[in-house]
């Protein structure tokens, strides 16, 4: 078998979703994995470090998008702005694989490690935000509450985005979350 | 020895805090507990399940307060103020134990196990503050955002809170960031 396969990291996360779905994330092994999608047990560890990894690839790339988004929103923007334009440029993203993202959504939560590992990258992406907000010069205690009030919005409009079965982009829901927050605090 | 043992349960966490700031959470036993608080192992297990519940005992208690602080906000209060104010109601029973609240925040981040389980806790109250929303009438797209940018302003204010070299009150930093807030969206 050649060293490289097509697409071989893609395949493996398909795989990946599918069987931790149809039989439980702590029941499927590495080697059910690849041989699932038709590849090694050793193309598997060319590309992910263990079976929880293969939900978790995405969050240095999300983080450092984030921190992108915010270092690069424009200079008048308030704290909570350069967080929501941040959030919305990563949206694309989500958008490209809302199906992966909603897969991947439904074993999360149906497993305590997962779900407390999803919390914990939460957490992360909270103070990444901060820590880019402070590089603008943001006080310290303005961009802590901007990073929370970011995460918060970005949690409740992916739960409306995953759920949306008219499939509006992820931009969408957190402008219209935003919307509904500063509506609300007029 | 007899069955009462005087303020057994604060003596056992004022014992536990001490061991696990001196000698971190993993390496304290419930022996070490119980003798430090000269009482017998015997009695710190009808206290609490294990040497981990000592720091989160208070979680039930605290979410049953924030519920009910929803459920008793006045009528006419957005699902947001309605938050504020349970947050702020509950702010009290933080005040009372400022010391011993800073004493686990230092052990739960030191620990990666506990500061997960304190995510997870965090995770579950803003479920609970949308609960309460909803049983207010609240739609459930608007209970969510107000119970996630609720315990976004919780963070942001303990943190503040246990920061605070005046000792104000928790209520006066949940208000405050709350005010932040409004002021930036305006």
């Amino acid at each position: 078998m050649s060293r490289w396969e097509p697409n071989a990291r893609g395949r493996l996360e398909q795989a990946a979703l599918a069987l931790y779905r149809e039989r439980g994330f702590e029941q499927v092994t590495v080697a059910e994995i690849a041989g699932r999608a038709g590849l090694t047990e050793r193309t598997f560890f060319r590309h992910y470090a263990d079976k929880r990894e293969v939900l978790f690839a995405g969050s240095a790339a999300l983080q450092e998008l984030l921190v992108r988004g915010v270092a690069e929103a424009p200079a008048d923007a308030s704290p909570i702005a350069a967080v929501v334009a941040a959030l919305a440029a990563a949206g694309e993203q989500f958008d490209a694989r809302r199906d992966l993202a909603r897969q991947r959504q439904v074993v999360i939560e149906t497993n305590q490690e997962l779900l407390e590992r999803e919390l914990v990258k939460l957490a992360t992406l909270a103070e990444a935000l901060a820590g880019a907000l402070r590089g603008r010069g943001v006080a310290a205690p303005a961009a802590d509450l901007a990073g929370q009030v970011g995460i918060a919005l970005l949690r409740v409009a992916f739960v409306r985005w995953a759920a949306d079965a008219d499939d509006r982009r992820l931009e969408t829901h957190v402008r219209a979350a935003f919307a509904e927050l500063r509506d609300e605090l007029r």
